[in-house]
């Protein structure tokens, strides 16, 4: 067996039979295809099809709610709570976005905590639909305990993706999302399947030594991107995500963690902004003063915007399809509806 | 001449001296002297007296207004608009921290905006005050381009330092505040000055390579911590605090500057975040969180929080003095009154 090459469309229709088996809902597995397929069409694999097996197995253990009905508790003008029914975040995200747009519009600034949520999938999806929409936005999300802080030895924050969203009227969002830590875990693992030794700078071995062999670093711990810097966002996301949000501590959740390859049910916290917030008073608006900077960046050489390199593949996917491992397909097919776990 | 060691009394006296000698009101020393005393109680000597001939020359040269008088603007619920008046940010922060709590602790989360302000010193002096009131806060602050878009020639950001502060009760604030770039600009100067080389990372020459030359980096640019990751910080700080805020990007500051030597007119951002936002729903409170992870960072060997060591230099500088080149301290002594800049 090798690579095929499949539709957007074959994507959408194995994921959604896929969660169909494993007994997700129409509304949550309308959320979840979602952000499957535009991880596909996005060239983002590692969140795409190949963690459709993980949301599966997760549902079969019962540790995460496949017919999660995630409610919004209004806090106030700037703050909105959303309890997700210990599901997956993307129905919650689905839901609290309009509702975190509007108090952003009305007050300049609004907050979304996600609560027993178990954020599985990239964050520039749950942030480019705000962006889209002419609002800045930030998110922080904290998962289990996998990274330590520099010159320690334990496991303390979570790989603790950040992303940020701007928006830019008649273009596509500038949105970078990205892991505190050095490299994802994801990254680890394929080195280890592979046999092939990991980059100085990702991860420590069980005794605290910089290794080289991918099998010491899982087993050890991954380190934070930059340094002590790279650290200090770690800190911070765990903290907001985590702390702030009202929600498990990255070390709790790994604790909690019964194996079973689903999402961690750590915190998840948005941020949406009023561009025209400090508008009206003399100055540029915030967009306008941000296409000036996005036109130096792109004028120099051939540089991108974070995004961007997404926004081709987005162009490209419709036409060229999607490549997959066949043995990987035959296996997402065998879970349908035989109860299987690959 | 050598090193002679003084009293904080002696620093404060010294820096006051010299403000009122270029034309500084008792306002805005009030501020500055308190951000100079206080650097150096912590040991942050570069945010110390070694500020004070930029703090004069920016004065004398017209740049800088010494005898502003910053104005705050209520813009909402959650939303402040300083107008600086010119001056150094040290008035402007001081002014908008109580309004800026008071709006956070009523509404949650609230961001200030400073406009037309220089900021000249460490951003923690800026938050700390904040995280002891019990509140969470964030800052972003933009400056004159130095630093490029890693993989660019070109200087688009400031060197766009980002500060973050935790409340901790009954014990000092956790604050972590940090460039952007992958070192200060200053550290750069010193290596220059020492002769020394700068390690690989710091800086490119003007042609875009890679260099170990203190004076070809600084003739070139400076680049980002942490690779591309950092400079996504460096993206958002100088997008939070210039666009957002209503201020000028780093690249015009940088067309702007007339070499004066004092600080750069960039954009300050603060939020400040109400740690009970979201407690009252069945959640542990922030804090408590928060220190459940700081007691297992401090558990593992000999880790310290972000700020634990400007804690250990206040609590020892009073007793130990501050040490001090002598020349430098003529140097300064000579602008009293004479209108001599060193």
């Amino acid at each position: 067996m090798g690579i095929v090459t499949i539709t957007l469309e074959a994507v959408r229709d194995i994921a959604d039979r896929a969660l169909v088996a494993a007994g997700m809902n129409a509304a949550n597995r309308d959320a979840v295809v979602e952000v499957v397929v535009d991880a596909e069409r996005d060239a983002c694999h590692s969140h795409g099809l190949h963690r459709i097996p993980g949301y599966c197995s997760a549902m079969r253990s019962g540790r995460v709610n496949g017919q999660a009905d995630p409610k919004l508790h209004d806090l106030g003008p700037s703050l909105l709570r959303v309890d997700a029914d210990h599901g997956f975040s993307a129905l919650a995200v689905k839901r609290a976005r309009p509702a975190l747009a509007e108090k952003a519009r009305a007050t300049g600034v609004a907050i979304a905590t996600l609560q027993t949520a178990n954020h599985f999938h990239a964050l520039w999806h749950d942030l480019e639909p705000l962006a889209a929409d002419g609002l800045i936005a930030m998110m922080f999300v904290n998962s289990r305990s996998s990274v330590v802080h520099p010159g320690g030895h334990e496991r303390i924050y979570g790989t603790n993706p950040m992303a940020f969203a701007w928006p830019r009227p008649g273009r596509n969002p500038m949105v970078w999302d990205m892991a505190s830590a050095a490299i994802a875990r994801g990254e680890i693992e394929i080195h280890r399947r592979e046999g092939k030794p990991i980059p100085e700078g990702w991860a420590i071995d069980p005794d605290g030594n910089p290794t080289t062999d991918a099998a010491a670093g899982l087993a050890g711990a991954q380190l934070p991107f930059g340094g002590y810097k790279g650290a200090n966002i770690a800190l911070m996301v765990e903290l907001m995500a985590a702390a702030f949000g009202g929600n498990k501590l990255s070390l709790q959740v790994a604790e909690d963690d019964n194996g079973d390859g689903g999402p961690p049910d750590g915190g998840n916290l948005i941020m949406a902004f009023d561009p025209a917030a400090f508008a009206g008073s003399g100055q540029a608006s915030a967009t306008e003063t941000a296409e000036r900077l996005f036109a130096r960046i792109l004028g120099d050489g051939d540089l991108r915007l974070p995004s961007d390199r997404r926004y081709a593949a987005r162009a490209r996917t419709p036409h060229e399809g999607v490549a997959v491992d066949e043995a990987f397909l035959a296996d997402l097919r065998g879970l349908h509806g035989q109860g299987k776990l690959p």
